[in-house]
């Protein structure tokens, strides 16, 4: 039962399109509590990320990453490095919004993403295609489309651990039992 | 912006009322992959937790624990400890079933227990109250239903980790950037 997997396309495609819904069905409507807090100062001195932060951080990458750097291997194959990702763009583009209005613009982009990766009808050949990642050196496409699926569920990983952070007082003697509390994160 | 938090009733019956729909949002039509593949054999030995299990627990929670457990407090105070919460009871409850059944029924019990909540219509001096844990000792009413929902938390993070550890060769090198994949997972 614990064989991992093949990268199979329906299947990371499956992940992709789900997470919008569930995002939403987590966190619309939150007390700012859960939404606006986050872990304290990281390792580094800088503010760990809220909720808020989180989705902000969704949303740039379905805005400058997965799908450009999909077309970057397909037009430029190994030639071309893909650009670096920007992990802290989100401070200044989630400025003034609310929660509400952040998860509406994830949920828009990553379905115009999904539909442009629907359309270029990607084969298994295509899938093997190699690019270039600035620090990690060659990648191929079906690592790229399954590192994007990962990404919202490590994103979903952090999210439940924020979240629970904020109650780690509050569970009193309980939190020897629950192992969200005992996570520190796992950052490079 | 990390300061902990006392516990407020609305706030924790915020996480408890989405959960449902966050697991479904998440789950529900996932290709068998996603669904059925644990992480492996435990340290003890035993199989780890699919998502399947996982939500099969969480029926097992709402059927005998939480709520049981607060009307005990209510009804006995610290004079009679809570049952044992059985975390196996799953591998038979949710035997023949479907994770559809399974999300549906947890929705529906858990629509129930909010319901049973609300109508204790808790005063901020019942939180206080006290009661006995079999291992842990004495706990209060507030501690039970802020565990209640970081309990619900714990799971989702597990649940992102089993599924991601699925994709664990198909990220190739991005492995290192996913901190998900570095979660060992955090029982006692």
């Amino acid at each position: 039962m614990a064989t991992k997997s093949e990268f199979k396309l329906d299947e990371a495609i499956a992940i992709l399109t789900r997470t919008p819904a569930t995002l939403d069905g987590l966190l619309r409507g939150l007390p700012e509590l859960w939404v606006r807090r986050n872990e304290g100062r990281s390792k580094d001195g800088s503010d760990s990320w809220s909720a808020f932060d989180i989705v902000g951080h969704l949303i740039v990458g379905e805005r400058t990453d997965w799908m450009r750097r999909a077309q970057i291997i397909l037009e430029h194959g190994e030639g071309r490095a893909f650009d670096p990702f920007d992990r802290f763009a989100q401070a200044k583009e989630s400025q003034g919004k609310s929660l509400e209005q952040l998860l509406d613009e994830f949920a828009r982009l990553r379905k115009e993403n999904l539909a442009a990766l629907e359309k270029l009808n990607l084969q298994p050949n295509d899938l093997a295609r190699r690019g270039t990642h600035p620090e990690l050196g060659v990648v191929t496409l079906s690592q790229l489309l399954a590192t994007w699926a990962v990404h919202d569920l490590t994103h979903l990983h952090q999210l439940s651990r924020v979240m629970a952070h904020q109650y780690r007082d509050a569970v009193g003697p309980w939190s020897a039992y629950l192992g969200v509390l005992k996570c520190g994160g796992h950052s490079a």
